[in-house]
């Protein structure tokens, strides 16, 4: 069978391609476990080389059918649809984000349903399709009303992946991801940039800017939760979604204000000095609208589970670097 | 002004239009009552001649920019879009619902959005983006899980309208429309066009068939109504909407049984004898998935108001039909 993962060359992407790899195979359109043959990195740039033969990288625009044509066949099996236009640039760039977030998503489902194979397709969503007037704790039930324009074609992307399903042109599922920290690298344009960098940038020995108010809640999921919960994700059996293909994963709430503590237990005040706070109005508009916590009974009975606490993510994180 | 009807051929539209030319004003872009001086009904059939100097009749496909480009013009201050691809055909033609439910709603926003001149634009969401276990009265913050693709593109295009509104390229409302009850006219491709034909058939001496068990409730607005909160929705303020562009409007929970029982109320049991019972499971199936009551505090607040009873509804059917 084939795998493929748009976004192949994101940090998720690769880090999901080292996972599968490792692990060899993974349960398909029929619910079995079969050998992975060949693993697809599909992305519009190059990503690192894995150095393994079973790894083909594709480099397109996912916006363009041929693209998406040429990385799907009816041996894909499953397809992990990650690539996005990140929060800050969907809401600077309108038009990109509806191409990218909406457009390319739905050619995705039209192309698995002109094979006619019925994969499985694991589509990752976020904490901003939530926004308004929230309960302290949003429910599974809770309705969405999105603060962004990433918000509101993440919703449609899901209603498309929940409708395409419910046709039996693919066999969906849908994760909602809390906000995911600590990422590795560089900053880049999400709103929740942030959310690593003041972790990351401090524990590198560089300054790092925090743009929210300390006390603003953020709901976060650690990269080895995120990958754990995308593969256990692919491998629900359907019956146990039934038509709720949407699943909010577990993720562990916290203030900004906690996440520094947690910082300070791990890496002294030193690191927590590196830290300037600078609100900047644009991105605490886009990440207050977020909620910060969420019902997490569902994903629990279906077996995905989240971090145990905030000090135990940047511990795994500066364990994960140091490999 | 000008103010646009998409959809102005169908029977809502040409109600809308007849009201609108007896009002000869509407609160458009500015929130100031205007003078309406052309009034255009775009449409993919003609529609009746209603004899009126104001009123321009456009013919045409509205999956086409271009027809929608040579309908807005920036003193189209107003529009109503009520072009739509009916749950049944949507179901049974899921190409078509995605480009006039879907595709044919962001054009339309994306031709005001390239004008630049900000109108109000009304849309007419359903019964039918509510799907899946339902509480017995939703509530506005109740998530949409629609169980029908017609669902599915309603849901999306309200996600739309209110991201196009939020970031000012419209001014958009939503009003989620009750099943409208009675229509006049002939059967359509409708799931709920038994809804109507239940009564308007045995008011005219022909027999009508009913493809759901009596139990299932209903959620019902007259057209009477629905006109009046048409034009109410585009007149309300703005500000008085705020972050939450759709409006669950207003209507009367009856089941099919106590729909017969005012059939026999208002025109005695020879009407009703002409009512035969055939289950259809395609109709009971979406039908069944749409909610029989929802919360109407919010509407109601905002002075949009329901009918009294559907004995009433029955009534107010037979005297308009006179006309």
């Amino acid at each position: 069978m084939k795998v493929l993962i748009t976004g192949g060359a994101g940090f998720l992407g690769q880090r999901l391609a080292r996972e599968l790899l490792e692990r060899g195979e993974i349960a398909g359109a029929d619910g079995k476990r079969e050998r992975i043959g060949e693993l697809v990195l599909l992305d519009v740039v190059e990503g690192a080389d894995l150095g393994d033969a079973r790894v083909k990288t594709l480099v397109g625009d996912i916006g363009e059918r041929s693209v998406l044509e040429n990385a799907i066949d009816t041996d894909t099996a499953a397809i992990f649809h990650l690539a996005a236009i990140v929060s800050g640039q969907a809401e600077a760039d309108f038009d990109l984000g509806m191409r990218i977030n909406l457009d390319a998503s739905r050619l995705l489902l039209e192309v698995c349903r002109a094979r006619g194979h019925r994969p499985r397709v694991v589509f990752t969503s976020s904490v901003a399709v939530y926004g308004g007037e929230l309960p302290a704790v949003v429910q599974d039930d809770t309705a969405l009303n999105p603060q962004s324009s990433y918000g509101a074609q993440k919703a449609i992307a899901e209603l498309l992946l929940s409708d395409y399903t419910r046709r039996g042109f693919v066999d969906g599922r849908v994760l909602r991801l809390p906000t995911i920290s600590v990422r590795p690298g560089k900053p880049n344009a999400a709103a929740s940039s942030f959310a690593s960098g003041i972790v990351r940038e401090p524990l590198s020995g560089e300054e790092a800017v925090c743009p929210v108010p300390g006390e603003t809640r953020l709901w976060l999921l650690s990269p080895r939760g995120a990958i754990e919960a995308l593969i256990a994700g692919c491998e629900l059996d359907g019956a146990a979604l039934g038509n709720r293909r949407i699943v909010n994963l577990p993720g562990i709430s916290v203030s900004v204000n906690e996440m520094v503590e947690a910082l300070r237990e791990v890496a002294g005040d030193e690191a927590v000095a590196r830290i300037r706070w600078e609100t900047d109005g644009r991105i605490v508009k886009i990440v207050g609208s977020w909620p910060g916590s969420w019902n997490t009974e569902r994903a629990e009975k279906l077996g995905l589970k989240g971090d145990a606490s905030f000090a135990d993510v940047i511990r795994s994180y500066i364990e994960d670097e140091k490999r």
